[in-house]
């Protein structure tokens, strides 16, 4: 018997009829014995529904405080009618909005963080054998303002709650049945993963697979709090995000394949090798609010250096205006942008102890015809920057290559 | 510079525009240097939205709790949409649930009581130069539970605001434009009453003119709360409804013409003249929680009575079918029911102290052949049940017999 926190998102409860199936799986938990506590995000549809309300009163978007009190009433809605659809069959449950828990977020309207969670209702709850159905993506500040805590917040407040109360797993119920080594679409033998550590996650989640918020990833990671992603429409154990400790057993080097196509890559050529340069050519981005992420600076001749950076695609022509201006003050030589590329990474906390994944990578794609144009590595990730026409090829290949497509005791046996 | 409050109903805040257009005269009184509390409704249409959707997933409808959590939604949406708007125009606003205010209110979810409302906010923001947006319908119970006061609460929202803050004036804006001596579509002469009282309102009210929710018009006056019905949609001063004393200089013997085509008669014939008769046949129907209006007992031949009484239209056929098991164990003769009946009431508080209303309405009746069936009174009103057929004939005689077409004044005189 355990303590279960299990987030719902949009999709899982856009119709009352999916409110519904939802409810039937509680159901199910509640009746072998565990103790529930559901987070559910607002019916997908309604929050653009009331941020268009909200375009249409104010075209401009500035009034946060009621943007969140307007916003809010999403979750709210689904709280309702998911309490309402457990009560038809026969569960006690009792909803809650974000500032009845007591959810305590700071003043930051729109993207609130949450400082504490008050438990005593829903442990009063729970020990009453009550479903206890909160409110995601809201708080209260300590002036009693209804907070927000930003697209995805749901996961945060799951998470979040299941630290608070000691849960003894977090589940996040979503459209797919787990992590998987790489984009199915891309490649057929790619495999749900059981196990992915909180690391991992990270990696993977930032460059595109978006099944999770990272927040939430990181707030599970450094609570230790054990995540579990799982299909809201299918029966299956999905995967668990947990601890390296619980995870690396036998883990094998590579957990999976991350790849992004979203990024555009601009050269500055011919730069002047003075020291500051990289904060000079970089700075006026940051200010800009563009991420960037690989860099690259290559020593040149005569004192010149090429300068390399990738950012969001959205943000190139941005950042191109941006870096005219800077070429002409550095009297620097060229700039030249590329937006066909991708970026391809293998990820794994194994990598840590296995020597030779590097070498193993760069000669796969190799083998393939794959030319590298930028090298990127941490601790647990190793990215390459490609031409994009080549991202299928290398996914393809650095998976085989890693034999992912086997399960992880073969795979253990083979690396 | 008075504290106003003012409420504005789902039908002027139905739209993006409409709720513009409320913010434009909210601005004008704030412009004049007023102190302005807003109370609002759910947009108009949402409440049924919510509605269904909680009928869609518990089509018995059980969960009080919940349901009061979902429709709270609908005035929290308009709070924040009205403050946004307000912005836009450079009024500095701030938007309020009912439990942010606090509205304590009892534990009866879906018609909840307020017990008492905390000004404290409101009065800090208010000496801050503040506009309030208070939701309306909704309060929270001394557990932290969001309650609603059942329909049309958002009156009572509003007047007990303005009995908490001492209000000066409490605006009631609907699509009419003020409160009538009868109803205009019936009576071209009809004319819009400058000042009403509360009694008088209240017979108006519980007669068909759904102006105003009864309980507020209760609460203003226990409280002497001068209410103001006026439109949200043209300029004017509206009806004033305030206290006897204020209103009755020059009050005229009647005040309006009252109707109502929503009751049914029921005449049990050849009861048993005996004690306990009268509690025998309405006890059941009360039992049944259907409301019973004029009641009427003849005293007849042979130790037997004929029992008559009115209930509404809707309740006609259970009223019938609870009667004939009365009939049966009390051994009384026949039953009959009629539902082609009307009432027509003149009702003013004039009536007190100006002797011969009643021969005058029903001299006037008889001069065009209406024929009266049954007569009920109370201090303030005179309230006759006619054949349906003859109502508006009925409306348009009273009307001109105690001539309400005239202004106040000449009326007066000839008075």
């Amino acid at each position: 018997m355990a303590l279960i926190v299990q987030k719902f998102g949009g999709t899982s409860l856009g119709t009352v009829e999916r409110i519904e199936g939802v409810a039937d799986k509680i159901a199910g938990f509640r009746g072998d014995g565990h103790d529930v506590v559901v987070v559910v995000s607002a019916m997908s549809g309604e929050t653009n529904r009331l941020m268009d309300l909200a375009a249409q009163v104010l075209p401009e978007g500035s009034t946060p405080r009621e943007l969140d009190v307007l916003l809010s009433t999403g979750e709210q809605v689904t709280t309702a009618l998911l309490s309402m659809a457990l009560h038809k069959l026969g569960v006690n449950a009792r909803s809650y909005t974000g500032s009845q828990v007591r959810i305590l977020t700071d003043d930051v309207h729109t993207k609130a963080r949450i400082l504490h969670i008050d438990d005593v209702n829903i442990c009063t709850d729970l020990k009453q054998g009550k479903v206890v159905v909160v409110a995601g993506f809201q708080g209260v500040d300590d002036q009693g303002n209804i907070t927000t805590l930003g697209r995805g917040g749901s996961d945060t407040t799951a998470v979040a709650l299941a630290a608070a109360l000691n849960a003894d797993e977090c589940q996040i119920y979503t459209d797919v049945d787990g992590v998987y080594t790489t984009d199915p679409r891309v490649v057929d033998g790619a495999r749900r993963l059981e196990k992915i550590t909180f690391e991992e996650m990270l990696e993977m989640a930032s460059m595109g697979s978006k099944v999770l918020q990272i927040r939430s990833v990181e707030f599970a990671g450094k609570y230790s709090v054990p995540l579990r992603v799982m299909s809201s429409f299918e029966d299956g154990p999905g995967t668990l995000i947990t601890l390296e400790e619980d995870a690396a057993v036998e883990a094998p080097a590579i957990a999976g394949i991350a790849f992004n196509r979203d990024e555009a890559k601009l050269t500055v050529l011919g730069v002047p090798d003075i020291p500051g340069v990289a904060y000079r050519i970089l700075g006026p981005i940051g200010e800009a609010n563009i991420e960037v992420d690989v860099i690259l600076q290559n020593i040149g001749e005569d004192a010149k250096t090429d300068f390399t950076f990738t950012v969001g695609r959205n943000d190139l022509s941005q950042s191109q205006r941006i870096l005219e201006r800077t070429i002409t003050e550095l009297g620097a030589q060229e700039l030249r942008v590329d937006a066909k590329i991708a970026k391809v990474s293998v990820v794994g906390v194994g990598m840590r102890s296995h020597a030779g994944v590097a070498s193993r990578m760069f000669r796969a794609l190799a083998d393939v015809g794959v030319n590298i144009q930028m090298i990127s590595t941490s601790e647990i990730k190793i990215s390459v920057i490609i031409e994009e026409k080549f991202l299928e090829l290398a996914v393809r290949t650095l998976h085989s290559a890693f034999e992912l497509d086997a399960e992880p005791d073969s795979q253990g046996a083979a690396d």
